[in-house]
């Protein structure tokens, strides 16, 4: 039997565990300066904390535990002759490996909430396990690295989550366009075409103007059983820069959304009176707290470049307000890669399936194992990305060995990772095994040395060697 | 429905995560400074790679994770009538969560043996499960902290692991015995009675001597079956202090173990010679690598007490040599805790069953969890242990807080963590918030201040405030 693991999860060995913690640390520390604080869920949940949440189709994407014991006990006096295997798994498993950070999370704000001060900013790095088909740069065990702050309307968070995507990505050296939506602009346009359930339909069509023209995506709105006179008023909406376009929209704005609603009600008459349409309110507020974001956060990011993307329908099932999506720049740097690698939004009411209503939320999710292919791809890891020994000492045999001993503990009482090849093996083999560990020092201490009280030490980089006082080696590693 | 997880699972708050960071750290910084080098493996494993290794019992306690999709396919044609379900989850499970770190890295290492350098040192943090029934100090969701060396037969690795677990718990502050012992001593005494099999019954024996004395030890193998020759023959071994005791043994040894055997052949006969009894090879053998080890080891260490038990009999399925044990030396501490909170020993032939015979390693497992409630226990996480945020403004409405956002990214970009209130909240919310979160600063900056281009600071643990120049704000904070 030749050993193997699962399709879909990965072994990581010592140098990618080094890229990947660079990562996890970049993100972490930006997280941390932002005062968001750490929290750790269980990998197993109740199945019905999950069950649900995720479509139908995010359901059979739920990795379920066997009931631990006699699993057949559950299924006792029950006819399984006509059982599916969906009825079968009620009674057969009670837990399953979590799907995402979200739902625990609101599973987590709503169990403790007795003992959370709000708002609650809190940042969780773990796992997540889904039983997706596997494929180049999608596995079925993969890190998310999530930011949330719950209990606070303030588009603040939104303007600070962004700063914070611009610090992570300046830090890591990849260059990204955040792509912004809001929730409540789709749902505008689609209410004032009378087509209120028909968001995702005119986000796709939008998506395609630039590619197929008016013309084709008249007919695919039409395949879609739209009729003519609703496409006429899309389009016109859509084309109308003056309507859409976010970063001509100057206005004053309080950023309490609440306190504003007067204010909306007055820029939508205006538009109105402006143009040709009325516009609902729900569409000027949409893009009113877009254009808050977008003002702010011009002032404070400076590796990011902006881009206000109405066809960005991303997780609408339950995002209500701002729609965030991050994608490699590829006009600024060779990249193959078009995928999103890190994205969120706001979310109205995620605790109200376990609850609690009405706490309004805002989060970002970084993907961990696809921001390491595309550094893998630019080729950006730091050279300094390295946790090996610094200082191996040769094995000339059991006397120098321990006469080494004391020597290698107090290079790591100094924190400087040291080793001692264990074994008297053969000089080649030894220095063989420094090459290969990317040893930055090697010490030679034989019968000699030990006599005179000093060592050789090797730069393994410059191959220079030197003949020092043993007590002065900390001095000499750099 | 109140949400909740499952039992023996845990949610960890931020308080708690800081102090669990906090053994993580101190625990990969010093694997890291003996240079062992991080790995990771999936949560799941091919069912058939952990089954098997743990026992029938242990066997029981792995969770067994559903087959996706239609997982009643796997029991087509078959006749599950009669079928139990240890029989049935061959057919709809193929997959399961790691039951320790052990296994899972001796597949590792025979997958990828052309890839690694020998000796292989890694370290491995990664949670594991079982499905153990949960009780106060046992979960079934915990990490362990695994530090090993393969491919090297030396005894300067137990050596330098002894030394780490004293750097471990001098940083932890945790006061600890050693216990060691060593499988081939065991199997030596055994051997010697003729009961080669019967090596657990004796290590249990032992142990009880101090409490039961002769007598009780005797009545309890009687009931094991022994008879009274082989009884008095244990008896007068363990007895003989000379035999068994480790410090007074003052021996030269080659440290390599092959090597030496002649000289061990040599040993054992003088043995024979001096005393009563042929002592079998393997036990002079052990008694040699202790002596070795205990040698060397107490010149390194500083916070450990060492002592040698022949009683402990710890994991005896898979180690052949040294055994380790660590408690709280509750001599040296106001503690109840008695079980072990980090172990490990050396086995000669772990790889064996994935197919790659005879690479000798030697490991030892840190149990953070137990560690946790130890240091809880005695109070002595360092007050220091916090990672909250270090400097909050105050949100006075719009035009304030769009004036402090500057600010804030000032101090963030000088890795000072730093937040806004999201809210123009109530003042007296604003400050509760602040003293929750243990935030050391808030800084004050309403219309007055904009105008002078100063803000007000607040050290909230003496309660003193000052007023200062906005740009010099950093020099301020500490």
């Amino acid at each position: 039997m030749k050993p193997s693991i699962p399709k879909g999860t990965r072994d990581f060995s010592s140098q990618e565990m080094v890229k990947r913690n660079y990562i996890f640390d970049t993100i972490r520390e930006v997280f941390r300066n932002y005062g968001y604080l750490p929290i750790e869920t269980p990998s197993m949940e109740n199945l019905d904390t999950l069950m649900g949440k995720y479509g139908e189709e995010g359901d059979k994407l739920i990795f379920k535990i066997l009931n631990s014991g006699d699993f057949l006990d559950g299924l006792k006096d029950k006819d399984t002759k006509e059982m599916g295997a969906k009825e079968m798994t009620k009674y057969i498993s009670e837990k399953a490996l979590r799907y995402d950070l979200t739902v625990p999370f609101a599973r987590y704000v709503v169990q403790h909430q007795n003992d959370i001060t709000f708002p609650f900013k809190r940042y969780q790095i773990q796992p997540v396990w889904r039983a997706d088909r596997p494929q180049k740069g999608r596995y079925r065990e993969f890190y998310q690295c999530d930011a949330d702050v719950i209990g606070s309307p303030s588009l603040l968070n939104e303007v600070e989550l962004i700063q914070m995507i611009d610090d992570v990505f300046g830090k890591l050296n990849v260059p990204v366009i955040i792509k912004l939506n809001n929730r409540k602009i789709l749902q505008g346009i689609a209410e004032s075409i009378e087509a209120p359930e028909k968001m995702i339909d005119i986000a796709v069509a939008i998506d395609k103007l630039d590619k197929i023209g008016d013309d084709g995506v008249r007919k695919e709105l039409i395949d879609k059983g739209f009729d003519n006179a609703r496409i006429d008023k899309l389009l016109k909406i859509i084309l109308d820069k003056s309507i859409v376009s976010v970063g001509d929209f100057n206005f004053e704005v309080s950023h309490n959304i609440n306190e504003s609603d007067a204010r909306l009600a007055v820029l939508a008459s205006k538009i109105n009176s402006d143009g040709t349409f009325l516009l609902p309110e729900v569409f000027v507020k949409g893009k009113n707290e877009l254009g808050y974001i977008v003002h702010n956060v011009k002032k404070l990011v400076s590796s990011i470049k902006i881009e206000v993307d109405l066809s960005l329908a991303r997780g609408l099932n339950y995002y209500t307000g701002t729609i965030i999506e991050i994608q490699v720049d590829r006009s600024r740097c060779k990249s193959e890669f078009t995928s999103s690698i890190c994205g969120g939004g706001r979310y109205d009411d995620l605790t109200g399936i376990f609850g609690l209503p009405n706490v309004s939320g805002v989060g970002i999710s970084f993907g961990a194992d696809r921001i390491y292919d595309v550094i893998e791809e630019l080729n950006r890891f730091p050279q300094s990305v390295s946790s090996s020994t610094k200082v191996m000492f040769v094995n000339f045999g059991n006397n120098e060995a321990q006469y080494c001993l004391p020597l290698v503990s107090e290079l790591r009482k100094n924190n400087i990772s040291a080793e001692l090849y264990p074994d008297a093996a053969k000089f080649k083999k030894q220095m063989g095994y420094a090459d290969d560990k990317k040893i930055a020092y090697v010490v030679f201490i034989g019968g000699d040395e030990m006599s005179k009280g000093v060592l050789k030490l090797k730069n393994m980089t410059s191959g220079e060697e030197k003949e020092i006082k043993s007590d002065e080696l900390i001095k000499h590693i750099v």
